[in-house]
């Protein structure tokens, strides 16, 4: 067996997401039904009903190829933030749209940058296209800006900024994101990936869509997977000047955003009691997971997402925790692929499933 | 401005795929429902009822992240054509599928082989990586193997074959294709494209799965756009040995097939009436709609899909009967992208559809 493959590809080490409940279920013979996923950063009251009436009305054309221009859903998305459709790009999930900035802008020779304990997926996308990841040191769990700029070389080609983080929750304010906008070279795309930003109270927004016109380097992912709820079918989309667009979108495969997803995606737009509903579920039992890890004494860092990063003894005790919790059917995130071994991180879920959560967090026996 | 990408990439030319029905309605104000689309190869009788319960099933949890690993599915697909789920990798399409093998195995300084007139996929992704793409002269409109093998450089890193092809509907004999694997160096990944397998009469097919374990160095690719109808959900698969699969799989997003996809393609498999049903309309749609051509004079390429690319006298004379077709509400695809300037290509439709396409095509005055 011959086949050689070039190093930067056999060094990848896949994504671990969190474990799906049917594998939860196969593994420790638990049923379904009782196990309760607080591991993936989902929305715990599912989808809009608008969306739901929406995926059942486009089952009925779903032997055609999607709209690979996404006509519709680009013309929503438009109105709702008073931009152009030239401006925006769909995704496979936002996840996509990380990979085509990288796929479209850089090469083998340049650098990435982006920070520790930052999404995984940067690192990986740098990778898969045998880049050079720098790294940068966080400060207090969050992107520190500062260093970041000292860290940009000439062979910087893109940068990655999540705001609000996963895992750490942690927010870059809108005036120090603007700040640092302005002060980098205008040849180096940044990145600002948004995919917590509807959690967010609106004057903790940094409404980054009308910063497009005047950084033409700024590229900005949002997703439909965390408040809109739609993370089952793969849908996201990238915000940027029209010719940034237009050049992801020659990388773009053809037909990358499934028919059904679209038309989810603009119910759920024209949906805002849902938004709000979410939300306001998510402060609640953001409220109601604080709460305990005080009375508990657990150390936490605060977020503004839909989960929290709570820090136990030491990396031993970590893994009994987790495996606690999961062999009573509840699923947490370990966090040690994000340098954080002694973190675990939980998702906001419904009440009960919250109180279900604390429960065996509080009856660990360590 | 001063953002630069690199070459390859401002080279590329977009995919263009058929024209939706929405935009034709848009742009010729005619009602959606008089558009006949004949245009993408999609399956004129939709979807298997026993999909479209699984993804109306598979609602209740579409806030929930997809099975990364497509557990459910590969298990159902090793069983169906005795192989290992390890063998297995799920795309976002076949399209995807395609991609991946690109992205892994080939690099910047490599070349990749496909014929004349192939599936314009193939040269796309090897732009995207700026890879060197060395497109061979078919014979008759089909691949030339022969040609192939003496393409064949030190630097041939990839070859991709479609069988049977689109737009050209060419097959190759199982024979002929065993004895090229055969021949080459071992150290060339070859993606052998079958997305129209599904059409072959069985002793056609070349039953590529049984020489996954000889020929390691194949990757075959299957679709469920085709004849399983789900275009819309984007879904498609890839077998080879399992470090292949492997190797794929690091570069592979996360999350790349949807979850209601995984479930229409599971319960799709299981529905045998359902393939039958489209193979025996697609046989009855090419005699009707090769009929006409004879009668009509009109030269055309036999087809081995569920399509059929038809000549005219010139370049000019083919879009005239494109554009007459489109205003009488009939989508067909010109192909001079295919280096076809003079061809048409039309997909098998329901009866009474290839009849208003022939009716249309015979009252064309030039």
């Amino acid at each position: 067996m011959v086949i050689q493959v070039a190093n930067y590809i056999s060094d990848i080490e896949p994504y671990e997401g969190g474990k799906p409940i049917s594998e939860v279920a196969r593994e420790l013979g638990i049923p379904e039904n009782k196990i309760i996923k607080l591991a993936s950063n989902e929305n715990p009251i599912g989808i809009s009903q608008l969306a739901k009436l929406a995926i059942n009305s486009a089952l009925k054309e779903v032997e055609r190829y999607p709209d690979g221009n996404g006509f519709h859903l680009k013309k929503i998305i438009s109105e709702k933030f008073s931009i152009t459709p030239s401006q925006i790009i769909l995704g496979n999930g936002s996840n996509d749209i990380l990979e085509l900035a990288a796929r479209t802008f850089v090469t083998l020779k340049d650098e990435i940058i982006y920070s520790q304990h930052a999404f995984a997926v940067y690192k990986l996308v740098t990778k898969a296209i045998g880049a050079k990841g720098v790294e940068v040191p966080a400060t207090k769990y969050c992107h520190d800006l500062n260093k970041f700029s000292t860290s940009i070389t000439k062979k910087t080609k893109l940068i990655f900024i999540a705001n609000p983080n996963n895992p750490t929750g942690t927010l870059i304010d809108k005036k120090t994101l603007k700040s640092f906008l302005d002060s980098i070279p205008k040849h180096i795309i940044v990145v600002l990936d948004e995919a917590y930003d509807e959690y967010l109270l609106d004057d903790l927004k940094s409404n980054s869509f009308e910063w497009i016109d005047t950084f033409r380097n700024l590229i900005v992912s949002r997703s439909f997977s965390k408040a809109y709820g739609l993370a089952g079918l793969r849908i996201g989309y990238g915000v940027g000047s029209p010719n940034l667009i237009e050049l992801m979108n020659r990388v773009r495969q053809p037909f990358n955003v499934n028919h059904l997803a679209q038309e989810a995606a603009i119910a759920s737009l024209n949906d805002k009691d849902f938004i709000e509903q979410s939300r306001k579920l998510n402060n609640e039992g953001m409220s109601q997971i604080v709460q305990a890890f005080k009375e508990l004494n657990i150390e936490f860092i605060p977020s503004y997402g839909n989960f929290v990063s709570f820090k136990l003894q030491d990396e031993k005790t970590t893994m009994l925790y987790y495996h606690h919790l999961l062999k009573n059917g509840v699923i947490v995130r370990p966090i040690s692929n994000y340098d954080l071994p002694e973190f675990l991180r939980v998702s906001i879920g419904l009440k009960n499933e919250n109180k279900i959560f604390t429960k065996y967090l509080s009856n660990c026996n360590i």
